[in-house]
Order: C-alpha cells, then sequence, then structure tokens
C-alpha cells in the first residue's frame, strides 16, 4: 500500500521537502465531524521549529483543505488537505554525497537517481506536518469520545523524565505545556542536552512516551493486525524511529512471569489490571487499560562535523561536511507527530470495528 | 486484513489450539518454486517441544499440503497447508477465568462469549506451527538466493549471548546447533535460567536477535511500508513480542550522531558502511548492510502459582491456578518462527519490488 | 489481493480440480452467527450435478469445516472449510493442447508450465463449491436480517424466463424449485435447449437474473467501490461470466432520460422509485429499491465436436477432440454460485459500514 | 478501499464538483517516467466540452503537478495533481430533491445530510477530469512500450458505428479523430442523434467499445482478480455506467460452442485465435489478443423536463424541474475516461506481474 496506511480510515501522504507542497488524503472519514482550521493550527504549532532548540528553516504551513469538509464539517468523501512549502533553500543541496545515517543511498538505490534529493525530498520529516494536520482533525473527536493521546520525552541523552503515572490527567497536563515533559526540571536538563549537542556541532537521540486513554477492551485482532502491529507499522514509517516497546517492553527480557504479570481485578463494577506491565495490550488486543509505549529515537543524522561517507555517482569515498538548516534533536517536534499517528491508528482500529459512520451517526 | 498479511505475498492464518487444525494459505507465491517436504518437517522440528525446557504437550506436526503444489513446485495458485491438532487436553480449560496477561478477558470482550476458548484458541502459539511451515517453503528459495536468516536468544533472566558480528557465518552457524546462541556457553547459562524458572513454577523473559543477509540496497518504503514498519507489523502478532528494535534501537536514546552515524565507505567496489547501528535500514530502506533487530519477549503468563484474577462472566475476584502444561520460557521455540515471519516479510517486499515471478523465471 | 475477496468480510479460496481438496477461508466474520451443516449441505446440493443436464463427474462434496466454528457458532476468528476431490479421471487430460476459450494457453504463458492442468486445475468450476459453502453460511444469516438473494436463468440459447417482477415473492419461489426459472413452463424450454445442445455435442450460453432484496439506501461508495464494482469484480472470477448488466444495463443504449429515469415517491412513508431501471443503484450506492442484475455466460467451452487448435509446447497446429465429463451448460449450476458471490459481496459491504460485529451483537 | 483503486498502482480520487479543487494522488508509479504537461493538456482536452453536444460549463482545467515530478519524470514517490473548479454556478442546486437516477437521495441515506450536493459533489462527473489527468500520464508511457488503447462510440440512441475490426490501426484511427468513432458517417449519425435529444429537452444514452492492444498473454488472476474483475470494478465507478461485456458478451447467450469458441493457431510463430468472441481474455487472464469491451452508458439523468420526485428532508412528493447546465449526452466524453481508467487497471496489472519498477530500469 506503499503511502497510504489504514483500511478503513486511509490516510495518503505525498510531497517532498522542497517540492510545491506536502499533503494527505484522508478517506473513509464519516461524515458530520467538525472541522477546525484553528485546531489544525494548534497542532500544527507545537511541530513547528520555535527556538534554538530546532532547525532555523520555519514554515508557517499555510494549509488549505481542498476537499472532503462542507460547512465546517467532513462530508463523507475524501478530504485532502495541501501545505505550501515556503522556507527552502535547495542551494543547501548537491547530489551525490550520501549523507551518514539518512535515506540519501538507499533512495538512489530504490529510485535509480530519479528521486528529489533536495533536503531528503519525500523522506524528509517535512511530510510529517501533513500527519499532524490530519491529528488536528481527529484528535479533536476522539477527545469529544473520551479517547485521549499525549506524548512525553522519556528521555534524551542522559536526562530522564518520570514516566506516566496518572495517566489521564498527565495527558492533560500535557497539552498544556509549551515543552513536552510530565516534570518541569526535567524538561530543563532536556533542554540543556539538546543545546550542549548543537554547540557541539552535533545531535542527540532520545525516547519518547505516549499514552491513549479511553480505548475500550476488545480492540485490535491477533494476526496479524494486533494493536501492537499497527502502531509499530505506522510509527516505523518515521524515519528516525529506530525501536518500540509497548508497556514494559525491553524489560521483560530479566523479568519471571510472577513479577510481571497483570493481576486482574474488579474496580468499580469494572475489570481492570493492577499493574500494567503489558501497556494495555494483551494478545494483540485492548484490555480496557491505558495504551502505553515508548519509541527510540536516534540523534539527527544531519550534523555539522565532517564526517566520512561516499559520493555513490562516482563510486568514491569523500569527506562531507552537511550543510542546511538541522534540527540538534528531533525528540521535541516528534511529540506531536506521535500523538497524530496513534489517533489515525486508533481512528483506523474503531471504524473497523464499529462502521464506516464511527464515531457520529444521524443528521447534523 | 485481519488474518492475512502480505500484498504480493499474502499468507492467511487459521486454527485455533483445540480444534481440528492450525494452517496457512500463502498466496501469490511464484510457479515453479521447488517444495520439500522434509525442509518443512525439518523446520517445525525446531518448533517442537523437545525437553524439559518445552511444554509436554508435544504434537507430531503430520502437515497436509493441499493445494498449489504439482509435481515437487510451487503452480502459483494458493498453496495451503494443514497441519492437525492431535495432543491436545480440553478439559484443563474453563471458561470465565481470565488467565493473567493472557488474551482471555480481551478475547471475550471483541467475540462476546463465543470464542473458543481452548488452549488459548486461536491465540495460541500452537498458530505459529503454521507460520513456520510457510518459512520451510520461503526460506530454503531464500537461500537459493544468497539471502539467508537466523535468530539467536540474546538474553533470557540475566544471561546474555554474543551479538552478531560476522552476520553471514553466525547465521550458518546456527543452523546447525540444537539450541540457538552463538556462543555454547551462553547457550548453557540460558538453560539454566529457564529451568530455574520451571523449577520455581515460573516463567522468565528473554531478547531474541535476528539478522538477514543478503538483501540488495533499495527494498522498502518510506510512508508507510519501510522494511521496520513491515517487520514490526508481522511480529507483533507474536502475543509474547512486546518491543523490537533495529540495530542499535533503544541504545540510540543516550548517543550523539557523531558516535551513532553509519560512515559510508567504498569497499571491494561496493558501497558499504563501517559500522550497522542503522541495522541495515536508512529511512526505511535497506541499504545493503545487514538487517539486524532485537525483539522483547515477555515470560509465559501461563505459571502454576496461585494469581489473582477475575471470573469475568460473573464479575467476581478470583484466585486462579492455571493447569495446563506450559513452556517456561518461549525464548527458544520463537526463534524459528521469527525466521519464517521475517522470510514472509522479506519475501512480499521482493515480491512487490521485481513481481509475482520473482524470484523464478521460464518453465521447470 | 489475488485468490482474497473482500475487504471487511475477505474469502480466500484455494484448491484445484483434480488436487486434494477445494476450500476457503472466510475471515472478518463476527462472531456468534449460527453455522448449519445442513444449510450448508442444502446450498451445495443445488450446485451438484443432478441430470443428464449436466457433466457425469459427480462428487459428494462431503466437507469439513476446520476452524471457526465453536459450539455450532462462528467464533469470530478465520473459519476455514475444506471439501475433498473424489471423483476425478485424471488421465483424460493431456498437457500441451490448449483446448479451445479455456485457460489452457493463458494459465501457461502466466505460471510457465507449472500449473496443475488435470481438469483446469485452479480454474477449474470446481472451486466454486468451496464459493457456494460460504454461501451455505451467509445466506440464512443475511435471510435472517431480512436480506434475500435469488437468481433464476432468464435466457438459454433461444429459451427465455420471465424477468423478476414481485421480486421478493419470486425469491422465495425460486428457493422452492428444483430447476431455477420463475416460470415453470420456460424451464421445460431451457431443458429443451440444453438437451439439445448435447446431443449435438455441443454446448449452450444463457443469461442469470439475480435480485437482492433488503438493503438499506446508502450501502456502497462513490469511487471505485460502487455496488456495481464490487459484484461485478466478485462475479467476473467466473471464466464462464462475460457480461454482466444493472437494471436497464444495455437497453439505457437507445432509451432517453424522459423514459429511462426512476421518478421518486413517497410509499407508505418510505421513499421508492416507480420503475427500477437502475437496478436499486444512483451513482453507485443503493437507494433501497432492489438490486437487480443480469450475467451473460458463454457456452461451456468443453464440446465433443473436433476444434482446431494448437499444441503451445511444440508450437504446432493441432486437430483437438476434448475428453473428460462436462456439462452441455453451466446456466444451471452457476445459479447457486451468483446467489453466495452476491452474498460474500452484501455482507461484506454491510460489514465495512456496521462494523465487524455485523450483523450479530452481544453474548450468544 | 473506497477511493483508491489499484494494488501496486494506486490512484486515489478527491474533489467535488463545487468546492476548490479535483485531483489525484498516484501512488507506486516507477521513478524515471517522463511526464509532459502538453500529453496531460490534450487528454484533458479531449474531455471538456467542446460544442452543443455538451454541457454549457466549461472548465479550464488548470491542473497543477504538487509532488512526485523532478526534473520532468516522475520520482517513484506520490505523484499529487489537483484540477481546481472554475467555473461554477452552486445556486443553480438547491438541498433534498431527489433528482430521479441521480445519487442525491443515495447520497443523503449515507451520508446522512451532510454531503455537498452541489451539482452532485463527490458523485459529479467533474471529478473524472482527474482520471483523465492521470490517463495523461499513462497512456503515453504505455505507448512507448506497445501497448495502445481506444474507445469509441459503438452505439447511441438508434445510430451505430461499426465494431473494431484492425484493432491497432482504428485504435490509431481514433486518435486522430475530433469525435470518437471509427465510421466518419456513423459519427455525424451519432451527432444527430445527441442533437435531438437536447432539442427535445432530453438525453440519450449509448455504448462504448474499448480496445487494448499490445498486452502480453499470462496477464490477470483466476480468483478473484480477473482481467474482467479489475476492468469493470474500476468502470463501474462511473456512476452512467450501467453494463460491461467483454469480447461477445451477452451475445454468447444465444451461441453455441461450437460457433462461439475461439480456435487455437499458429501464425508468424505466435499462437492467436482465429477469432476473438472471448475478448483477449481467457479464464480471467489475457491469451495475447487485444482486449476487447463495451460499456452501456445510461442517458444523462439532468433533463429539462418536469419530473416526478420527493423531497427527502420533507418526505413529499414534488415536482422537479432541473435547473443547471447539463449534457445532453456523456457518450462522447466518457471516451477518453474509459481509455484512463483502462490504462490505470493495465498498469496496476503489469506492475503486479513485473514489479514496481515497471516500466522502467536504470538511471535516467
Amino acid at each position: 500500500m506503499k503511502n497510504t496506511f489504514g483500511q478503513s480510515l486511509c490516510v495518503t501522504l505525498f510531497g517532498e521537502s522542497h517540492g510545491a507542497s506536502v499533503g494527505a488524503v484522508i478517506d473513509g472519514l464519516a461524515p458530520g465531524i467538525p472541522v477546525s482550521e484553528a485546531e489544525i493550527e494548534r497542532k500544527l504549532s507545537r511541530r513547528r521549529p520555535s527556538s534554538e532548540l530546532d532547525t532555523a528553516r520555519c514554515e508557517e504551513d499555510r494549509f488549505q483543505i481542498v476537499s472532503g469538509v462542507f460547512d465546517g464539517h467532513t462530508t463523507g468523501t475524501p478530504l485532502s488537505i495541501i501545505i505550501p512549502n515556503e522556507d527552502t533553500r535547495s542551494k543547501d543541496y548537491t547530489y551525490g554525497s550520501a549523507r551518514p545515517s539518512h535515506a540519501d543511498y538507499a533512495a538512489y538505490c530504490k529510485y535509480h537517481g530519479n528521486e528529489d534529493y533536495r533536503g531528503g525530498g519525500h523522506f524528509s520529516g517535512r511530510v510529517t506536518a501533513a500527519l499532524v494536520a490530519v491529528g488536528g482533525i481527529l484528535l479533536p473527536a476522539l477527545e469529544a469520545l473520551g479517547i485521549t493521546v499525549g506524548t512525553h520525552i522519556l528521555a534524551c541523552g542522559n536526562a530522564q523524565d518520570r514516566p506516566f503515572s496518572d495517566v489521564r490527567a498527565d495527558i492533560a497536563a500535557l497539552s498544556r505545556t509549551d515543552f513536552p515533559t510530565l516534570d518541569a526540571e526535567s524538561g530543563e536538563k532536556i533542554k540543556s542536552e539538546i543545546l550542549a549537542a548543537r554547540e557541539a556541532c552535533d545531535s542527540v537521540g532520545g525516547i519518547t512516551q505516549t499514552a491513549i486513554c479511553g480505548l475500550d477492551a476488545g480492540i485490535g485482532e491477533p494476526w496479524f493486525d494486533s494493536v501492537e502491529s499497527m502502531l509499530s507499522h505506522a510509527i516505523f514509517s518515521i524515519g528516525g524511529v529506530k525501536g518500540i516497546e509497548f508497556g514494559m517492553g525491553f524489560g521483560f527480557a530479566a523479568a519471571h512471569g510472577s513479577e510481571s504479570n497483570d493481576a486482574f481485578r474488579m474496580h468499580d463494577g469494572r475489570v481492570v489490571t493492577e499493574t500494567n506491565f503489558n501497556g494495555g495490550i494483551n494478545g494483540g488486543i485492548t484490555n480496557g487499560m491505558p495504551v502505553v509505549f515508548q519509541c527510540a529515537v536516534k540523534p539527527t543524522p544531519s550534523i555539522s562535523q565532517a564526517q566520512k561517507s561516499v559520493d555513490f555517482r562516482s563510486m568514491e569515498n569523500i569527506d562531507l561536511t552537511i550543510k542546511g538548516r538541522h534540527d540538534p534533536a528531533i525528540i521535541r517536534r516528534i511529540c506531536p507527530v506521535l500523538d497524530s499517528i496513534s489517533a489515525i491508528v486508533v481512528w483506523d482500529l474503531l471504524a473497523q470495528r464499529f462502521g464506516t459512520d464511527f464515531p457520529m451517526k444521524g443528521e447534523k
């Protein structure tokens, strides 16, 4: 399916970093869902570079909804949204030098030299702006159903944030912060890690933690479309993500069943688990607890230091110093992207289960 | 797509732990591929319980190829394979008790009480026998193309194996071992961890490491079907897998770009990277280096100790002691399953790129 | 998707005419649907050769449900059904002679000589037995919702049956007939056409008419999954079908809008159309009137007369006289197949719209 | 998949008649294919209203390629194309009146009153402009491979054109005509039928015939993705198409096998058939002969006469006289749409078979 994700809700991405526009088509969205341009702009603003922690390339993201919205609501037919690229400096990019840990060489092998190489082309993080715009439509609609999503920076370099505890409250708090950490002091430490990397002409990686609250038990499929399968499928689209774990994740390796099983208990007439080591998912299906997962994000491959590389046209070794404007870390800007991708996956799973009119019914 | 995975190569799984059979339909397999029942049996034998490290339920896996093979070769039409269930003890299972960290309760919420609960039903690891049978067809055919796949136990409890180093040689060595570790002494330590868990009426988790050698650069898609996306999608079908990371994975979090970028160099006229922190994948596309990933496997949820739980029909708290025959760890038996899933994903990616006649052409 | 059809309900077909078995996997069926082996047998019996009007090859269709049914109801996990082949005479078939208007040569070009050629292999009408078995599960469940499906022979050679008029009553009457015509006298004339063809060592074509009653308005998609698209897609799988038309179909060509538009009117508080020239579909979406369509079925290509052909291995002209046992017309036996395919398509459309629990909810 | 068609080549349509734009995303197109804006414009001009035979609404179709083309060639990443709507008169449309044989009422039932009703919204033939633009890219690239596609008007009202005979030459001749008939005199008769309908405030239907030359034998799938299945699936997206037949089609009904089987013969070292009653397809697979099919097109439902209808909001009978500018027949303007859809289907089938680099390889 290439650049389309989802079965009942299908999102198609298009665009290149330095092309005319990036954009998305959302198909399968029920009719009658309110679409607020202000909400879309609010989500886009959370992804936008905002300080010395981020790249100097700044896009205004003047998006245009081309189809699928009528009278402020979705029509039920494909919603197409376009975000023109504005602040591009294509001359910073030359063709043939394989930037280490970037997709340049892999793209050359795949596209035989026809790829738009400027700014990473279709591989660019710029394309995630379109994903975030999609989230600007889906996330408020999910919230109206009591399903909330939030992502914070759990780790960056040697700094850590505390993990989610009171998940719903933590998500609400995150939506009010400028910098996505649960603990303000941790946020300052993480900023210092990023600034230190920038000053060293370097970059730094990190870990995000995402939680989804309010999903009923019974969502997902055993083979092959488990909730973990669908979330990881969509999230590994982001080039910088190199790992994902649910609940206790890699911590299970050294654990015993007796200490890592989640005991079921009745609570207020509902089935809950005393712990949530499984991140809300058993056998691929939601169990009614919050879905919680962590993503490993690698350091931005673009650094200002000289690096060893090759020119894949001349097939010769070269020394490469990357020009252009880059983020010393993408860990902050990736948080709204993860919220949006999570919203797409959750919506798709719910629309499969509850039908294409999900979540609305009847006339407006 | 539920129980079907893949686009050019589609694998559909069916069956329950205590039903008549488990099985698979493989569709999209090119005509003319040799099918060896001995190879299928060899792969199945690597998954089969074999010692006190494993469950006492022992299946002979007398598989039958029902369609799609003629004269020892694939016909190009759907290949259906069935493996009857034989050694079942359904009376060990009663309905309504939610075994902690198992899918029982989630399945009840999804299937409204119609699910075949015996032995985990369709959620059972028993279904992976069908996956391994599929691998028994695909893996030899990939090997004939120079594409080899191997999985070893990287960690279990507090014991560790060494990571892959000379990947192709390591994979070859693994195919000759009885117990899937690269270092024999590590293997003994891991066995001890498993036996200790068994003796404590407990279970233990672990980490696997898988490598795929011989993939050309340029395979995969940027959005949304990256190589990481497709592998993780398929692998998270296995209920026991709770994390996956590629290359350095979660190790990237504390790293800087200057120390974790993979420098490109020319070597024998080919582009290679000096290190493989990215696990052979840049921007979702293969770069020609071995694809390497680790999976976190949780301890078997079935332990012989009493656990707190609920009866989800009466909605009451209960104390539950699980009967039945269980693995103290699935980390060994999951290795051939991961090889097979990897083969399915790789084949699907190659068949999309090279067409439905991949890898054979012409008359037999 | 090759041998799989459907999105929310997915049916995968496998098997060859002279292989071990034909069969189907039905995935996406809601949990809790009653499965009656007697109903399946009843549908299979309507497709089974029964007289001198049909082939002498007679299969008992001793089907086996391999998975997905527990306690007489669907579990919600893949339902796999297998029908062993019994009455085969493979020696009637030799390889290389391209039977005119059969798939032999096309299959050779596609499968490069690896195809199972015996009895048409995977192209055989034998595979439709599996489709009819699927219908044996879906059709009674649809009927319980008030959705009924029926197919009759509208024409065969120079004989005609009357078209549907009181659709629901006509469908009910069809379920009670042995020979699928609305008018008994027409049935006798059609039988005569078939017997005449048989006596002339020839075969004869025909037209079927199918109606689906009880579908709500608003089902289907404008692009690309119109109701006409989905029905035609599934039905053109049958090699013998060479045309399909909805409502007035090809009759529209010489008509004017003023005489072929369906006027809307209120009737008993519901919106209906005075005529049904559009066959219940406007713009690809159901309008609440019965869905009605006709299929053109070509004469069975297998005739006992000598025919001009080629041997595609030696690439030489040959004269070919086909051996084996064949139907002089498939127009009768195709009727239950069309009912079953219609049921699959309708179910899939409804399950997309109403979700994967369609049509049942709650515990059994 | 709703508004997306295809597996290896995926085309997604969006837009409404009176919205900002209509457009398409083409995904899965190989890198390195030349894209000529002049060719796209040339195809669009063939669909554009051009005389009193057509609607008075005239769009300039100032398309913009938003992504996926770099340096005049496809990049291999999604190609997005947008065509703004310009000449709209939304005030001609009021909501609630169900225009007979239009989708208004069905759309209301599906979208619960949220649909953009102006000019038919997403159901409008306006959306086919985007399809034709896609054809403007695919058709020249297929032609470069020797695969040509052409459609003519076979019948309209009581006038007929001759059927294809020397197919390749006929297709070439069609590309040079202004009015798509094989015989010029037939063209004049058909124009008279259309003008007569217009003068009578009426509309008229017709039959198109399409041929595809140059397809190798062996393309397509037996179940469920026959060539007939894929073509009919895509073509029935067009609301005005109500029937499709391949080769002899409905003519098979009264035929015998002895007179309608296509005899195979060797010709110049190739296998051919003496006749082409099967329209180039056996058992769903191409046999190397031209693929030929006819489509039944209903009269434009919009006529200027008063019609009986309902207001579906007030649920009352009304008399309706349709305002707006309309085609008295769409039979001419549908021809380039059928060429384009055929190109999409053929490309998708070939890309599945030959891989995603089809048809180009290597660097530009």
